[in-house]
């Protein structure tokens, strides 16, 4: 059980600490924790913030704990030497295909969400985002137009098996679910949508369990405000799921509290290779000052557990004590409280 | 006064007829109306939804009312048919590059958004979105892979000169409204994006009385839920203003109360020509039962009124004699009432 730590720029150190202090409290035998640089921190030391030294570790662990990236200082860097990009290179470089974003009020919390209490208090859903195509990886660059003018471009594409591969997580991550899948598309414009929709059909007949619709993304994103306890899973591409799970996240209340996972096709000798984030950024404005609230790390350790290492009982012991410690009021200022980071890691351990 | 009367398909007929009504009962010397055929209307009769016919009314035109179009007749066509692209088609012919998409809760109704009533009751924003641009009308296709597989592309591209006239009707915009303008973009990952942000800066030197922020698009869709209400005037791409559009909406509570406006270069002895729809689409399930609200098409014509033939006071005083019958319960199912499309018409006719 070889795990990279990656705790990355701002609040990130700090939320990362308290997810190892509640990891090393399970005790689990033969886990090993390697440190490594990410992002800023890295692009500081190396001069890249994906160096060949933490590209080398992460291929050598079974999982990846992932902090947070970006820093202000970096905001003048030529693109590619951006934070940021240290998240895209990873995704890439192993593969990770499949991101998942569960987004659940937890009980006591629903008064959190800009939302009324009983539309937030419905909300139970998974967002399966692919990772690896789209816009994002396609040829991009700043070409010049017939009358002399700079155009920027960038291809957005997907080929049928990159598409099959994230419905089939999608169809399963759906089957351990309610059974039903919602896949977002732009179908009524884009010949990459419309390429996806015929995919996500041909892929519904294998799993004839899970009951498979298609809504635009414009009205996705509508329905996400009106009634988003009416979704359970969705899965849609790279940008459309950036924009989306996003959306989704915020309708929870804070961002604080939303762990994610990033999976590919390798497997270990334990289970499937990941990358294991809080959905939030590095927060420059508060990082050092032990404000961050950490649950979204340690949550994140929680998923790691199951998707990585087969641990499902470890992984709801760690989502019960933070959902109790929630509700017995462990609230960082995001939430409205007052306890900060080390004391409501306590809480989650006091929980365990 | 020339103006087309489009009113497409499903609802679009009957909410047509009640924002000609609204029309008429101003007394406007000189207004022509001039029917014309669009969507699955055209289709049936002339083989294609934007036919030559209506495309030489639009242009004859110095405005256009549009209903709405869609219809399940025309699911199976192949898509350059289907009702939607006449949508696409008027936008790209007439040059229609800027759409303005007010959303604003009436005064009464903070209870019909799901967002808490405080939230809601705080949007005041204006989205305006390109039209002509973007993945929407770049080369797109299927192609095939070195390993034999399909795969569908689409370029998403804007040259300098198309984000400089949307940005100068932005910051216009802007200038009429709090002087505040966020320019929503994924500089982190497109070029498109990149080339976005440097001309929305450089057009910012001639506007020193509107302040330019940037936002990413997933932070813009997260703030969006979380609180809505601190956004202003809003300049962003055709896709991303399609999703963030919609989601704006939908924050408002029914999307049945919403106009929008899109428009072009061209000025006639009037005004900007343009074309006035609702947000909403022509939901045929309700299509013929005179239950549709016509309150977005009413005020799509007041829209007209103000941008295209520059009568400020009529369109401020459909707009006042909307809220007041809003206000005063001429409510459809859609906000929880029980009143009929004629019914609400002739609430805002008798508040005229
Ligand atoms: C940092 C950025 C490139 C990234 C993305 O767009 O994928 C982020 O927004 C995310 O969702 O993980
Ligand atoms: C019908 C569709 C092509 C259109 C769009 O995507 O622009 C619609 O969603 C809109 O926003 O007007």
């Amino acid at each position: 059980m070889k795990i990279a730590i990656l705790p990355g720029d701002g609040i990130g150190p700090e939320i990362m600490a308290e997810a190892v202090r509640v990891l090393r409290a399970l005790d689990l035998p033969g886990m090993e924790l390697h440190d490594g640089l990410v992002g800023a921190a890295a692009w500081r030391v190396h001069g890249h913030p994906l160096p060949p030294e933490t590209l080398a570790l992460m291929h050598a662990c079974d999982a990846l704990l992932f902090g947070a990236v970006g820093d202000p200082a970096c905001d003048g860097l030529e693109r590619h030497l951006r934070p940021e990009q240290a998240v895209l290179g990873m995704r890439k470089e192993l593969g990770l295909f499949a991101n998942l974003r569960p987004a659940k009020v937890f009980p006591g919390l629903e008064a959190q969400s800009s939302l009324r209490p009983e539309v937030a208090g419905a909300i139970d859903l998974m967002i399966v985002r692919e990772l690896n195509g789209d816009v994002y990886f396609g040829e991009k660059g700043m070409r010049e137009t017939a009358d002399g003018q700079r155009e920027g471009y960038d291809i957005m594409s997907y080929s049928e098996s990159e598409v099959r591969r994230i419905a089939h997580a999608a169809f399963r991550t759906a089957q351990g679910r309610s059974g039903r899948l919602c896949s977002v598309d732009k179908a009524n414009v884009l010949e990459t949508s419309q390429l996806w929709r015929d995919v996500m059909i041909e892929v519904a007949a294998e799993y004839p369990d899970v009951t498979l619709e298609h809504m635009y993304v414009d009205n996705a994103a509508m329905q996400l405000v009106r009634a988003p306890g009416k979704f359970d899973t969705i899965v849609t591409g790279n940008l459309f799921g950036d924009i989306l799970s996003d959306q989704a996240s915020m309708c929870v209340g804070s961002i604080g509290l939303l762990a994610s996972a990033s999976l590919g096709a390798e497997q270990t000798a334990y289970g499937t290779k990941g990358a294991y984030e809080p959905i939030h950024g590095s927060a420059p404005d508060i990082a050092g000052k032990g404000l961050a609230n950490p649950v979204a790390m340690i949550l994140s350790a929680a998923m790691m557990l199951r998707h990585s290492f087969g641990l499902e009982a470890e992984a709801a012991r760690i989502e019960a004590a933070v959902a109790s410690a929630l509700n017995a009021g462990a609230l960082g200022a995001d939430l409205g409280g007052t306890m900060g980071t080390v004391a409501i890691g306590d809480a989650v351990l006091a929980a365990l």
